[in-house]
């Protein structure tokens, strides 16, 4: 028996990644449904291309093959979902992927409301930025059936250049973003914390900057972030707030299963004392903010 | 005037950095004189083309116009200089190039103690490993006098493929060097956390460490070092106690600006407790040894 191709698809959640996702599934020759608040982006999504567009998935709910959802966290996936009743309207087999960042418990409770109702489900976080999303090439760490990644296959195709089949179990897709998240939260933090050191140690920031990024001490988030820094600009690309959020995944994960956050724990404190500070809402390299008694670059200096 | 080009160089410490400068100082030209008190290295940079080979540089000051310092700290450093009395013998204006990782303020005693013996320093910690030591591609970040960067050009043409030159102040290169320790330490530990923290949530090291390396959570160390965890394989490429003793350094620079270091003085602790624990002469990856209730791959499995 051969399943049949997933033709129709719901992206909820017009964000920066979802946007991205979407346009990739239209440009990928699916029939697209785009579902936000924001009717901006609805707006912009329809002259892309989309089939429809509302406020509220339920409209489109008889014809949909899938459904991903690219909200920001797992309350509301769950309010849409649940609250908002609009698992009980989809159409028995439709698969749902929740690309969420959110706990492991969250996506298996998830999975078992969506089983209740006949629904497939895949724990399918991503990573990669708006950009790759844009281009249809987005990272996607993915658990769950055989049959919810056979019928999101169209979807998975369109949207990522890398899918990596973590297991079958719900919640392995979680925690692997997760633990993603723990790296890119502590890097950032670590980035932060040597680069004020350097200040207070009188090095020029852009001469520290140019010798990490040659060197061994090197990560990818030291040399995406540190540049905003060194230029002094810290225009949201991701905010302090986003880390405050993960890395309270990080450690909620970590007390789930009763293990130690030596370093975690401690990053979490320095993006949630940035966030007190009032800075929650800027880049998350404002992190460096939080250390008294230095000077830092000036915007357009 | 024009300064005289440096001909005759003293490589003092022939570790896997210190020989494969000396080599790389022969195959550029250099007359090249080997100080170790090892015999085996000795007689191997002998046969590379050698000089002159010694236990003591004192058999060759009247002849060298530089000496370059690789030796493991800064206790080294100053006996062979100062208790050992090579700085009473070496001709005025011999520029000393001392490239281990020391504090700023060794760095600021022994430019103190050449001085007043006319001789001429450069404060130029090395980062690359032994195989660009091997190619003559170290990076050497290094400050000092204009003096000593010209007198000490020919070493640095032989061994580096780039050179920073932070500043003239010597302790500027020094502090750069303790602040990449920072970074490259903290690298490590947090590694370290996240791979046991996946180990506990029964995700396979090997797809954790596939999807980081290709996401944004990655660091130069964590694709290096992380491999030997994947591996089980905890062979010295470079040990846990040479974390503990630059964190050291770290923690001593901090301590001097009266500088926090939330994250170094965790990943010190660490890599403290897994030297405590009897993996000080591992490879730094070892420090996920630290955690426990976990089962890490074994070599060959």
């Amino acid at each position: 028996m051969k399943i049949e191709k997933s033709q129709s698809v719901a992206v909820i959640g017009l964000g920066s990644m979802g946007m991205g996702a979407a346009k990739s599934c239209i440009n990928a020759g699916l029939d697209v449904y785009g579902i936000d608040l924001n009717d901006i982006a609805l707006t912009q999504l329809k002259e892309a291309g989309a089939k429809g567009i509302s406020h509220d998935c339920s409209d489109f709910s008889d014809v949909l093959d899938a459904v991903l959802l690219l909200v920001v966290n797992a309350q509301q996936a769950k309010t849409i979902l649940f609250t908002n009743k609009l698992a009980e309207k989809l159409k028995p087999g439709t698969a749902v992927m929740v690309s969420a960042t959110i706990s492991a418990e969250d996506a298996k409770f998830i999975e078992a409301e969506l089983n209740m109702r006949d629904l497939l489900m895949l724990d399918a976080p991503v990573s990669g930025g708006a950009l790759k999303a844009n281009l249809g090439e987005m990272t996607i760490m993915a658990a769950g059936s055989d049959a919810a990644f056979e019928k999101l296959q169209p979807v998975l195709d369109a949207t990522a250049s890398k899918v990596y089949k973590i297991g079958s179990e719900i919640g392995l897709g979680a925690t692997v973003k997760i633990i993603h998240q723990l790296l890119a939260g502590v890097h950032i933090a670590v980035a932060a914390e040597a680069m004020a050191l350097a200040a207070r140690a009188d090095i020029p920031l852009d001469v520290m900057y140019e010798v990490v990024t040659n060197a061994a001490g090197n990560s990818w988030m030291f040399e995406n972030r540190m540049k905003h820094v060194v230029e002094g600009d810290y225009s949201p690309a991701s905010m302090v707030d986003i880390f405050v959020k993960d890395l309270g995944l990080v450690a909620d994960t970590a007390k789930g299963l009763k293990f130690p956050l030596p370093l975690a724990s401690t990053a979490l404190n320095m993006f949630t004392s940035a966030s007190n500070a009032g800075f929650g809402q800027e880049d998350d390299s404002a992190v460096i903010k939080i250390f008294s008694g230095i000077t830092l670059p000036n915007k357009g200096e």
